[in-house]
């Protein structure tokens, strides 16, 4: 008789994130992301790629974001539901999944909330790396919620930043930034503005959560030599940046066909010129041109990076011996007969299931 | 300060789902599903629909099936590998969520394989209540693999089904089939032909696994008043009916897009007339219009069908106590402090979490 194939698949919960980042540190984090990240990115034809699939709601939407190549598939659930903070709730939550292609076997379950963060902030710097002028040291960081002090902190060591001038239309998001980054030596200056706060600066972040067309920054802000990241307008009617904001710029994206529909870019004609950074990363396109120039990410999160994500979390949680089996796949001793799992007599000569009282499917079935 | 919100996921594992059916039965079970899927369809307006994605490799497909109201959000991931039970793994392998549409929060997360199996078995049964003829007795099953037993016994406990007339190419599987069912009251008939099988059945279930398009059952083999049940055939590339047999039966689908992709249907020109289930549960359409009429459900698998399936499985294990909860996402105590997850002297005040050697992310933040 065939022996049961293992199907179990590996957790790794938020807490095991955390201890990922506690054990290598949140530097390394950085910097090994963002080489799976580039890794990936340099692998664009491998993938079969696709927009997201969304379900809005009034107050949110709920995804899925699936990828895949010949040897792995990866898909994240991720919800954005701006008005959550008020229940007590993050706005963003996620967990995702790695996958064997040639089997369907569901390998690895992940959170995915803090993780997103850090392949957010780790998309970002590499981004930045091909976009942003060499001798940046501030960076404007306007809204200071969930994802702000990674953006910071990605940005501080894979990009040298010094300085981060911060802006919140809620002054205690910003209070909380500076609590969670005093011990850093990051030098944190409050702004009363936005244009305040840009004013300067050598790049723009731009990570806000309201599902509303604003136009936060306008193009009487920018500055020649200035990148943008602009991070928070990911879903349609939900921007920030007004469209001569990109009509000055050089804007970059990371799949064409999902930005269009979700990035600031919805507000610009179909034909508008955009370049995707895979092409950058493979020398196939100019990033910046000179240093005076005015790049853009229109930063939307696309599937790829959660799978280089997955991909990341699976190796450190495996080096680190992290993560649990849960069991949600099946183990059969003949593939063809589901139905065993239910069978009052193989369940019967099978203790190791502890199945009480067979009387009543014996007296159904 | 606001208390952390609990954001804990109940998750259902097969052994749950095993122990559901035990104690309430398997007839209860199909009973239920039954209706929680005929009380679904007859709310078919209030759900965001669409056809599921699929990757396709090789060897088989990976796909996600999400759908919502304006309560829920469910999704399936489900794969489609006919060569796994090779390597000792099931074709079939799926999960799925339930989640909270106003807020995002993924609720309910169970174990799908046995599930699907459970909910494609009382689908099935739903359609030939409307399709079937009423004194239908007997009933050809085409294909004894993993799904098998569930039809067999879906049709006997919904539909009265006395006799199944069994047909695989690989007669392991019909011994397989008969082991399991030996305690029923079935009478189950072996036949060396689908043609054996087929003549005179009331009912014709076809539940086979290649991926290929293959012509099982030919218009020749059909009789007037025939149900036919076509489950099989549910992926581009892979049929089990002759064009033919369609042509000359009364065709009824779960989604209309999502069929002419994927089903039998899938042979035939787009304006081939079709009617969608929901319209025949709802009145609004006809089903079996007489007695010699030959109908065909040509099923491929919907998102409403899991989305009925984990309501039924989440009631259930709330009534029985079944589950436990798992952490997909974080309890934050500030919904914007997301950074506190892994702040080093968050961690240090909050000894529930055990982490280890603060000096690595300290020096290195």
């Amino acid at each position: 008789m065939q022996l049961p194939q293992s199907v179990q698949t590996q957790f790794v919960s938020v807490h095991d994130v955390a201890t990922i980042i506690h054990k290598i540190g949140l530097k390394t984090v950085f910097k090994r992301l963002a080489d799976y990240i580039r890794a990936d990115y340099l692998r664009w034809q491998d993938f079969e790629k696709c927009a997201r699939v969304a379900n809005h709601s009034k107050d949110g939407v709920i995804e899925l974001m699936p990828i895949s190549d010949a040897k792995s598939y990866a898909f994240k659930y991720v919800n954005g539901h701006p008005k959550n903070t008020h229940a007590g709730l993050p706005c963003v939550m996620a967990f995702g999944v790695l996958a064997d292609v040639a089997t369907g076997v569901p390998e690895f379950l992940s959170e995915l909330t803090l993780s997103t963060a850090l392949r957010t902030a780790a998309m970002s710097a590499v981004a930045a790396q091909e976009l942003a002028r060499r001798d940046s040291r501030s960076m404007a960081l306007i809204g200071n919620g969930a994802q702000s002090e990674f953006q910071a902190l990605a940005f501080h060591h894979l990009l040298g930043i010094e300085e981060i001038r911060l802006f919140d239309s809620d002054s205690k998001a910003t209070e909380k930034l500076i609590a969670n980054l005093r011990s850093t030596n990051l030098r944190l200056k409050v702004c009363s503005s936005i244009a305040q706060a840009v004013r300067g600066a050598d790049i723009v972040t731009t990570v806000t959560a309201d599902k509303t067309n604003a136009a936060i920054l306008t193009a009487d802000m920018i500055e020649p030599g200035m990148h943008i990241n602009g991070v928070g307008g990911d879903c349609p009617g939900k921007t920030e940046l007004h469209p001569d904001v990109l009509r000055r710029s050089a804007v970059f994206v990371e799949y064409e066909p999902q930005t269009r529909i979700e990035g600031d870019l919805q507000h610009l004609p179909a034909d508008f010129a955009v370049t995707e950074l895979w092409q950058v990363l493979a020398r196939q396109a100019l990033g910046r041109r000179d240093a005076d120039q005015i790049t853009l990410f229109d930063s939307v999160g696309f599937a790829l990076q959660d799978y280089s994500a997955l991909r990341f979390m699976r190796d450190a949680a495996r080096e680190l011996g992290l993560g649990q089996p849960v069991s949600l796949i099946p183990e059969l001793v003949n593939p063809k007969d589901l139905f065993m799992l239910i069978h009052p007599e193989t369940q019967a000569a099978d203790e190791s299931r502890r199945l009480p009282d067979f009387s009543a499917i014996l007296a159904s079935v």
